[in-house]
């Protein structure tokens, strides 16, 4: 790490920690969403913001129910698919997870006085200042006992995941890159918010320009599963590794992974989406020295009172797998839900013969203790021919998925999310099961 | 408002959105701090982040010291003014609210169970997706009881308090200004993020440009605490008025405030300033949309467990309004505290004999029934002649404060946090009394 400061100015260590809130950022933004960032490239181009809803209206619906009315009736389910109701599984709000923390019931619940994190200042004397020490005590607890990630002698930065570290100028703009298909909002974001400093290079498998650059390693992959490693063969680049999904519910644990700027987030381990809480494991204290000044400066720290329900959670989670009781871990829990989605959903590919799915090699998970193939939070999905434009076609059977062109990949594929709440899952594969048929019967009754 | 938007481009909106993140964010760099501000920008230039601390070490220790244990003593308190201790006022950390709410007790505690708030849409159904109804609801209740601000057919848009929405790029520079003297950061996030967007352009009483500009009125105004108007005498502009300080503990509440668009924040109301949580009451749909449209973009929604702790403060808060019981309200303690204390600055300031302080009338509060001069959150000290260096005459003192410099102002003044706690502020107050006796002691002992 140390070379990084002969080679790195300060302009590319901004956009170094820009790398790191890009990432955290875009984890949030799987949810809440390219349909927003395409509306806002889109709309600075005619200037007016007003075209694009961001929300789909029955994805409002059924919010707003649930939030309400905790079960998962629906009075607009009126088939074993869904009738004609919206499956949205575009961005991938983790709400698969809440029944597990309802099922965790009280332990999992934080009280906060009226009088307690008043202040800024979450530990004023550390590195990371707006770093709750609970917050990152249970962080390390939790990667020793997952073993993931190397916690030794790294330092936490916690972060929102926003993207105002893109705001500095610069005289030469720096290359940020990763290898397709990619998170389909760094380049979006890239190209809304241009600062100067940085610029979007596109695929790191065929970049050679001249400089340093940042690679930005997401393994396993969003939006298609497989594990990664740095693909750029030069020298004077930042490595950053976006972990997010590198948990035993998604991917087997083969390995501590060991890198110098590693990423994580609450929002894909434990479901926490709405907390919007990320941390980064540091190697190089300079470089984590500046990632808090640039956080300090740009999000001035992160709700206290986020971190200190994410503390919780990640306590119950890792007590869940330490003292075993009659409810299962976590990870047992959302293991086996993966498990079985991703047998349902192969098993209505299979039926539909429209659809390809890839497929993953297993591998030995030092966590459960077996082997099995990884099952993804997303389903990087591909339409046979004759079919070109495949989330048109799947929308035109109200299903709303993510299409492949914003991954840098053709329009052939889709990313779905496979996080959501049961029901919209079961009649998200139900429904792609019977698409062949139903629409050869619809054509038949039209007589077409 | 309708102008707006034969007047205004998409661009200008971005920087209207801009000016509301600015000012919220602001208010979150009044405690935390503009000394990282200005390392930032001046590290820039040298590239290097690590000259500056932002956290003084004297805070750092208390801090610590409080969090573990909630009393006002202090180990290194050696005489009625503190001894060597470094009294830091310079960012304004409002720990002094910390005793109401101790007193309020588990009324004021909020309980969030494992389950709850997982999604990102707090209500997917609204304008603003984003924001907690209960947190929306507690607004509305609270400002009607105060009588401080318009809330019919007005929109509530939360926020975090943030700089993104300066990224974007643009043709033309959009002017920014404020009458100074003006917060201090509002220059300093300008220079430091330049977008190409918008300029500072500095005291809104010469600003003689062409073309749209935005014009930040802050009432009470910080650093000062007079009340304040638009002063740019031109058509084409926005106003956004940031009504931090218009609760009736830091000035009489003599009308409703019914502006296009106010800013307020928890921050300086109830005292929560690790919330990070601000809201905006506009009148125009239109720019309520767009202004969420950047808020979701940029910092994608905000913490629902701060929005959720905030409701339960806003709600004791306006509880203890409408229903008196032996404890006082938020409102009734905080307006005796600040009365005193400005009675005690005022009393020092007089015996020192080396410096001033404005002078306010008096004014008519219809919230608590009864004429009285403002108490500002800080107090914006003149150091008299010979002195012309006042913050670094404090500074000698072992008294940290921000200098007028900042301010667009010279440095005969400093402006003074008004929030800390008790024991903080009483030391201050000392010290500040006896400074004059003590240095001519100083010199006399040694001689000069």
């Amino acid at each position: 790490m140390a070379r990084f400061f002969n080679v790195f100015s300060l302009r590319n260590l901004l956009v170094l920690s820009l790398a790191l809130n890009v990432s955290l950022i875009l984890r949030v933004l799987y949810e809440k969403d390219s349909e927003v960032m395409n509306g806002l490239c889109l709309d600075k181009k005619r200037e007016t913001l007003m075209a694009t809803d961001s929300v789909p209206s029955e994805a409002q619906a059924t919010e707003t129910v649930y939030l309400s009315m905790p079960s998962f009736s629906s009075s607009s389910t009126a088939d074993s698919n869904g009738g004609d109701r919206i499956i949205n599984l575009d961005h991938g709000d983790p709400t698969m997870y809440e029944r597990f923390w309802q099922q965790a019931g009280d332990k999992s619940t934080i009280m906060i006085p009226g009088w307690q994190s008043m202040s800024y200042f979450s530990d004023a004397g550390s590195l990371c200042w707006f770093l709750e020490p609970e917050f990152a005590k249970e962080i390390i607890r939790l990667h020793k006992r997952v073993g993931n990630a190397v916690t030794k002698d790294r330092y936490i930065v916690v972060g929102t995941g926003s993207t105002q570290l893109y705001q500095a100028d610069a005289v030469e703009p720096l290359s940020v890159v990763s290898a397709s298909p990619y998170y389909s909002s760094y380049p979006l974001i890239t190209d809304c918010l241009k600062s100067g400093l940085y610029k979007w290079a596109g695929d790191a498998q065929s970049f050679n320009r001249e400089g340093p650059f940042i690679e930005l390693v997401t393994s396993p992959n969003n939006p298609d599963g497989y594990v990664r490693q740095s693909v750029v063969n030069k020298s004077g680049g930042i490595l950053v590794h976006d972990l997010a999904y590198y948990w035993p519910q998604y991917s087997p644990i083969d390995a501590v992974a060991d890198h110098d700027i590693m990423l994580f987030t609450v929002s894909k381990s434990t479901g926490h989406a709405g907390m919007r809480i990320g941390w980064a494991l540091v190697k190089d204290e300079e470089v984590a020295k500046k990632m808090v000044k640039f956080i300090e400066l740009n999000t001035i720290g992160v709700s206290r009172d986020s971190q200190l329900r994410a503390a919780k959670v990640l306590q119950v989670v890792t007590d869940g797998c330490e003292y075993p009781t009659s409810l299962r871990s976590l990870f047992d829990f959302a293991a086996h839900l993966m498990e079985e989605r991703w047998k349902l959903l192969r098993a209505a590919v299979r039926q539909s013969s429209l659809f390809t799915l890839p497929e993953f090699s297993p591998g030995s998970c030092g966590f459960l203790n077996r082997s099995f193939e990884p099952r993804p939070a997303f389903a990087w999905l591909k339409c046979e021919e004759p079919i070109e434009d495949c989330e048109g076609f799947l929308r035109s059977n109200n299903i709303l998925t993510r299409s492949g062109k914003h991954f840098g990949v053709g329009p052939h594929y889709v990313r779905i999310s496979m996080l959501d709440r049961d029901e919209t899952f079961y009649i998200f594969v139900e429904r792609l099961s019977t698409i062949h048929l139903r629409q050869s019967r619809q054509v038949n009754e039209t007589g077409e």
